[in-house]
């Protein structure tokens, strides 16, 4: 099958030109001016941006937290994606306990085959890591597993200590693979939650207050150190605020290999929405909480400078209705999470581009291309050239939407961005060749979507 | 007339791929895998990359400096400049004191019309400007000239004072011009070259000793500054030391405009040159001048991590047995400037992604893309990409050159890098889709040069 | 003649204790418990501090400016300054340009002599400074005057060169002379002033609009360089904001011997005061001008971190009815200073010590006994020990002054602090022994101040 | 009893002068110009420094470690403090796991009594903190144990999690008490040490291997997060390192309450110690370990900058004959620590003052001053004043003396400074009155020393 895009403007991270592009099967074959390919399908792109499509790598959907499970799966989660114009996700893999990594691997490729609409990939949580399993780790890189996650919160739960961080970026600086880490310092957190419970503080608000900038800066530079010490590089998920961004930031001008990403909800939301009346602020309990205001313009000034090089949504979604409800009467028993995979690009363009933050180059940058060059997909995916895959979004850049709950094709009962009226929501989505999204509808069928088998990072 | 290549590894800023390129005319027409166009001329790149032709954003061809005239003029110059795999330059019109700015590009056009091998633009070098003459900056952007230099370093001679600077800059935050600045601080300097000269220091080394690292550093904080209150950007040439980088370095991450180039010589000499026998230093006096060893390192480091943005080459030739010996007694008559036309890609190539320091997309970044942007010429030049100039060089990424005066096109008869082993001199060099180089050597007709009348910068 | 403070509670910039100190003519001769010598005079300071007489090394009085004179003269300044604890000063004498600096000192010892009511010593302000004159610089410090000041502010008036200072630097580094200098980019205010009378913009607040903090910042920052380059410490007076904080605090925390002043008018006054209406903003038209608020927490910082090492006042007084009034229709007319010798210690103690910013051992530290280290009294000055001139003030810690034009003892029809509530204004003041100051008013002779014959700085 | 200083020259954290002091009992009595009392003994310090006497706030006698106790004793490890002019000292009490503070405290207060021959107090290390037990660190507080240690090294020893050291220093904020910390981030060199081991790297010099500095930064920085959290001022033991001190420096430059002791052996000594043949470098296990030596320039940069505050001993002495000896096999064997606590001065004055990297003020100020301030013992500690306990020490500025086990007092069967020639051992020493170093030899009666029940700091 072959779709021939006419007289789009494509911008990649660096090129901005007018031309035709031509799909041939999955990959794209030919760009030049005046094609006149006789393709299966011909799409209009006159006066619309075309861009490669989005890669989030930091989803998780039909994700087991607190004794519940995301709302999303791979099916309802990956086509909100693709209508968002994300076209492949890394998803979490996640190691139970004194089990083998290739045994979560296994039950989390059955979550994802034949439901998917989009490509995926895995990440490997660890949880446990004795001197004997670390060898699994490079049979997790042989397998295109080339990213490994490790908590510094939530102790008694998924957090694991220094020494398992230290060994595991050990092994990474030999194997190639590529350290993630939720940076934040988990037992301080844990006395100030039970401070702030003991003092009878049990509202959503909460959440926020107890975890402050401080514990999130003071993992981050923890991290950083190991790191140096154990001579990997390290990513930061989700990074939230101004102090963390400045260690990231230091230790970057010192040519250290540390990377970071932030979350669309951290440079569009603030902490105020804590202050909604009665259980609302729940919508909000992620993790690290929402910050004040001036810590969004810190963090575009970090996307703009490459102090932050990507964006991912951290998305995983609890229904308001009865998930987020168990911590009514205990802002810590509230699962943490929320739905964002659908707007990532509408943040960014909205945000970022309309207003002049960013420019166009760097939103692709940030949105798909230094993804796919970090975790090993690069260049078959992240960018617009002959040979890579057909992910492409076509955008128009006038085209207004207000976000919904209504409209949205998450699987969740609320949107963290309701009522927003925001630009960017593609008008057409390829997926490897395949149309998925036409008028921002989902048109593809679940289970197009492939295991990507990663490389390791450059 | 139309040019395929095929086969080659197509590398941009951000693009690493094989693929066919169709050349037409002057642009690139279609780029595509299997391409079976009938070109007029077919050639094989199989095995090499294909990158976008340099821009050279610093050259000083025919240029009068201290009552004598560089030896390279646009002929012999640009054609060095083409051999080297560069296909654009930007040179530098002076202001005649008390007269207008048109008058001195009228005598540039003159200088390079009908000679030079590749395209030119110019920046208008002021000397002068009593508020009268201030629009006539806005006239030359009209003209294309978008870019204004003025020096901080040479009293009595070039230099001008921080009203002048000040008002530039004022200018400039207006009419979307740009402002390069030459950073030494020239009082202090004058005074240490006085001090030097009256204790019978007369050595070319004493060039290098009364031109510190402080001096330019100061001078870059200085514009930085002046550049902030005015709301203009600021652009440093040939940036030398790791003091400077650091001023720039600060001025960034603080969110500021400001930009920096450093040339070859200052990526693979040091100060060491000055202390060869006899009056060889002398080949070496250009200014800044070549720093101690250890700056090189923080220079690449500046290039990585985007501290630095260009790298162009300052080339101001002069001949050592009849120009350089002016100053035999007393090194502050030995003309200031040194040739490197024609290798600053190999010394990229070679020092740079040869030794891992620099990656080749990095590469074509600094060498191209980031000069076109910011001096008006992207996407015209700079990348490659359906609809861009034809500007290509094809490099042999193995074949090894022994540097030498014996063989280079530059007309000087010296060479600093003489007897260096280095990679990345071109095979093929396309310039606006005339074959300009073949096999190394010079294939075109001088003329084919055309005038760049440049956009603002971005 | 001799007197026995008892029971005091005695401050230095390390101690705090309580003990009876006997004054024998000029100095201390004993500290100790239960004194019970047979003294002339005998003063009860049980329940009072006694700190070390303060010392002001930035005061211009009889100073001409701008066509006018300042209306403190030798006499009413310092009994104004003793009236404020302070007893010893070091006033500014002017070169004349052309003029030898010796036959400046002649006048300015003339303009003292007979008059003082406490110790003076002088500074001396460098215009004009050709190779011929400079050993004129080593006759000064073997007289005593062992420092010497320059502005970088003013264009046309008292500002000189670049090199001027970077050759006072180079002789400073030779003779243990000590450079102070007016840090400000004149010749860029000097286009800002231009451009906003060309706008129409002539009320005094465009004093403050037309001198950025930026300016200031610039200035500091390069002289720093030149006095780094030169191997010559270096002292800014009237630092008044954060930003030139800051190039004193990197300075400092890279090891270079910097140092810097601010003044109680920047500390307790902010840019809301040219916002007063009618002329009135006049009173406050000093440089730098005053700055934002935010800015006081900052030099508050800098003093209690030791980035800043001296508060003086820069007295400079000038008639608000026949003086300011020059400047009526057009703010660069107004003459430029303030009135504040008398006021310094009680802004520290009511905004310093009173609030817990800084101890009272750092407030002697900053009134009194880093300016007698640096500028070549100590420890004659500045401390309270056996053999010290007996410089000594006795304060009410709880007793508040309402401070106002109606009761100063400065010759001046306004003050800038009229009608704030203040702790601190001295009870009892010695200088060299003899009681100067009593229950706030002055009962000493004008003449028994004594010029100081200054060392070189520690 | 009295005793009269005649003509020495005292010096202070500030003043520098020539006087007589009379000592009449305890304290200090007067302080005068040719003072004529009737003492009982007249000591003639013509041409001699007198200082106050010297704070060793971090000392480890009769201290289990390991499985064996440090050699040093009350007795005499008192002793040797003395002859090297420091008469007091603050010991470490450390509780058992599981048992109340108390108990310890009284333990410690045993092996003291009737002992010591200079005035000790005591911190309070904490292996153990319920919440039950904190109440305790409120009673510590009373009974003059107004600081507690934390080691954040040495896993399944005495190594504390970071909920304990948050819960103390958040205890610390309401209640006065000072947090210390020895801070090496004990897990990652865990693992670093169990690698080197099972590479078969056993010699001493692994020790210093596996504690690179980047442990003792990282855990420098957390520990400074938790202080700022919580709102509690921290202070940092024997810090070795530059990446350690400018953690501290860039917190103190914001303003934060943080502290820093550095000790004599990193000032003087360095890692080449540990090349030294056969098991000699087990002479110089400690903690943390002798660094490269750029880091001691740092340290004394550090020093004069008031970025270090404090030098310390951290004198815990074990013989390199029987005890040293259990690691011959396994360095992670060798009982850390080293004797010091007698050439304090020494080191500091040959090393500082000598070599003009500190003044005498200044050495004053770190070997003394600021000890008795930040551990609640000033004025009565600290200084020469009026009342200040007569703990006062007269050096002769020439005298110079070859260090050597020979003639040291300390227990132990070696010296870590054997052969240097340094200055500064006292002459004479006071401690409260009593002359306990005459000619360089102990002629007091141990159990002169008494309790110090110390005050919050300020």
């Amino acid at each position: 099958m072959s779709i021939l895009i006419k007289n789009g403007r494509i911008i990649t991270a660096v090129d901005d030109y007018v031309a035709d592009i031509l799909v041939d099967g999955n990959v794209i074959r030919t760009i030049g001016t005046d094609l006149t390919a006789d393709a299966d399908t011909t799409i209009d792109a006159s006066g619309k941006y075309v861009i490669p499509g989005g890669i989030d790598p930091h989803t998780h959907l039909d994700f087991p937290f607190g004794g519940t499970i995301s709302s999303d799966d791979f099916r309802t989660g990956t086509i909100a994606a693709a209508a968002g114009g994300t076209t492949s996700i890394v998803d979490f893999a996640v190691q139970q306990r004194g089990h083998a990594l290739s045994e979560s691997l296994d039950i989390w490729h059955a979550k994802a085959e034949g439901k998917a609409a989009i490509d995926y990939g895995f990440h490997m949580i660890i949880l446990d890591l004795p001197d004997s399993r670390i060898p699994e780790m490079d049979e997790m890189v042989r397998q295109g597993v080339t990213s490994f996650k490790m908590f510094m919160a939530y102790p008694g739960a998924v957090m694991v200590d220094d020494t398992t961080i230290f060994k595991a970026l050990t092994r990474a600086s030999d194997n190639g693979a590529f350290v993630c880490l939720h940076a934040e310092h988990g037992l301080m957190i844990d006395v100030l939650v039970k401070q702030a419970l003991a003092e009878g503080k049990t509202a959503p608000k909460y959440h926020a207050i107890t975890r402050p900038p401080e514990a999130e800066a003071e993992a981050t530079h923890r991290a950083i150190s190991m790191a140096e010490v154990a001579g990997a590089p390290v990513y930061f998920v989700h990074l939230s605020c101004s102090e963390a961004l400045q260690e990231v930031q230091a230790a970057r001008a010192s040519q250290k290999y540390v990377y970071a990403e932030t979350c669309p909800h951290y440079l569009a939301l603030d902490d105020s929405r804590y202050d909604q009346e009665g259980f609302e602020g729940a919508k909000y309990v992620l993790t690290p909480p929402l910050r004040e205001q001036w810590h969004q313009d810190e963090l575009w000034k970090g996307l703009r400078a490459d102090d932050l090089q990507v964006v991912s949504t951290d998305h995983c979604a609890f229904r308001f209705a009865d998930q987020k409800s168990a911590g009514r009467n205990d802002f810590s028993k509230i699962p943490n999470g929320g739905p964002g995979i659908e707007h990532r690009l509408a943040v960014l363009y909205t945000l970022g581009v309309c207003t002049g933050r960013i420019s166009m180059n760097r939103l692709v940058e940030i949105f798909s291309t230094t993804a796919a060059k970090l975790f090993g997909l690069f260049p078959r995916k992240g960018t617009i050239a002959v040979g890579s895959d057909a992910d492409l979004v076509v955008i128009d850049p006038d085209k207004e939407t207000t976000i919904s709950v209504k409209t949205h094709h998450m699987n969740i009962d609320y949107n963290m961005y309701e009522g927003m009226k925001m630009k960017g929501m593609p008008d057409v989505v390829l997926s490897h060749g395949n149309l998925v999204i036409q008028d921002g509808q989902y048109v593809g069928s679940p289970g197009q979507g492939r295991f990507l088998k990663r490389g390791t990072h450059k």
